[in-house]
């Protein structure tokens, strides 16, 4: 321990997928995961709540990367766009993680209460984006359309992402289906 | 019981919630709902798998219906357009049940598991309707993107709905707010 400390999340984090793979997520124990990772349990849980946590830990460094964007981006920019460009920037964290997103989904498939996190996780991003967007001034239901059609985008180019053999990189997924998204409410 | 059977979901319904808005959602417990309804316990679980599920009954008729307008539609009617109308028509059952929509609003915002059971409706209404789409022939990108827009329509009509003293008519706040999703993703 000690040393590495920095790096105790991603150990942990690989450690906990290295096991939810060999013996179920279930059948994974806490204690398991900070053995496998080389450090305490109670290191664990200074950085994870729980073992489901591993899974949706990543979300929080996503959200706060998202606002930020929406936040930067210029005066003039349409809420959509706002939102569009906002999410294809913070999918570039996923870029080098296509192995780990398709792992975690399996898991989260597999699981009815793991499903329910995630889509409470994703309608708080929906509200944090619309949040975001009314701070810049746009109208209560105009922001929350956007963001809720953002986040949908970004669910349906995730999903595109991971399902996909030899995909295109995320970021453009999430424009191609912004493309789509505004096709289809134009009723093209 | 007997006699009025036909009506007894509906007097269970009438129960729980006037129970719900006088001694709160936890306090109510399932014996009382069935007493004030002059019903069995027995009779309650035939209507209903728990006292959360009263909050969440109307959703299978609901869906049954949109499932039904959605098959319905014109041939040649745009997927945005073939959802937005099955949500207009169905957004009518609500016609006269503002008070009780308000109250069931209340005890879901007190309440994070309700928040959640809520969440999960709508993904699987938005999973249903999806699905609807694709068996008219509609791209499975587009049909996602359709339905999940329209029920992010759905659910911020439904809340201007209830929370706007004096409020349109469910119907034509949900037609308003396509309008503003197609102005808002057209990037005006």
């Amino acid at each position: 321990m000690g040393r590495w400390q920095p790096e105790a999340r991603t150990r942990l984090e690989r450690a906990a997928m290295e096991l939810f793979g060999e013996r179920g997520f279930e059948q994974t124990t806490v204690a398991e995961i900070a053995a496998r990772a080389g450090l305490t349990e109670r290191t664990f849980f200074r950085h994870y709540a729980d073992k489901r946590e591993v899974l949706f830990g990543g979300s929080s460094g996503f959200s706060k990367l998202l606002m930020q964007s929406v936040a930067d981006a210029p005066v003039g920019a349409t809420p959509i766009d706002t939102i569009a460009a906002a999410l294809a920037t913070a999918g570039e964290l996923f870029a080098e993680r296509l192995g780990h997103a398709r792992q975690r989904q399996r898991i989260i498939d597999a699981h009815a209460d793991l499903q329910e996190r995630e889509l409470i996780k994703l309608a708080s991003l929906a509200a944090s984006l619309a949040g975001a967007l009314r701070q810049r001034g746009v109208g209560d239901t105009a922001a929350r359309l956007a963001a809720e059609a953002g986040v949908a985008v970004f669910k349906i180019a995730f999903d595109r992402w991971i399902e996909e053999h030899n995909a295109a990189p995320l970021s453009d997924i999430i424009r191609e289906s912004l493309a789509e998204l505004k096709a289809v409410t134009a009723g093209n």
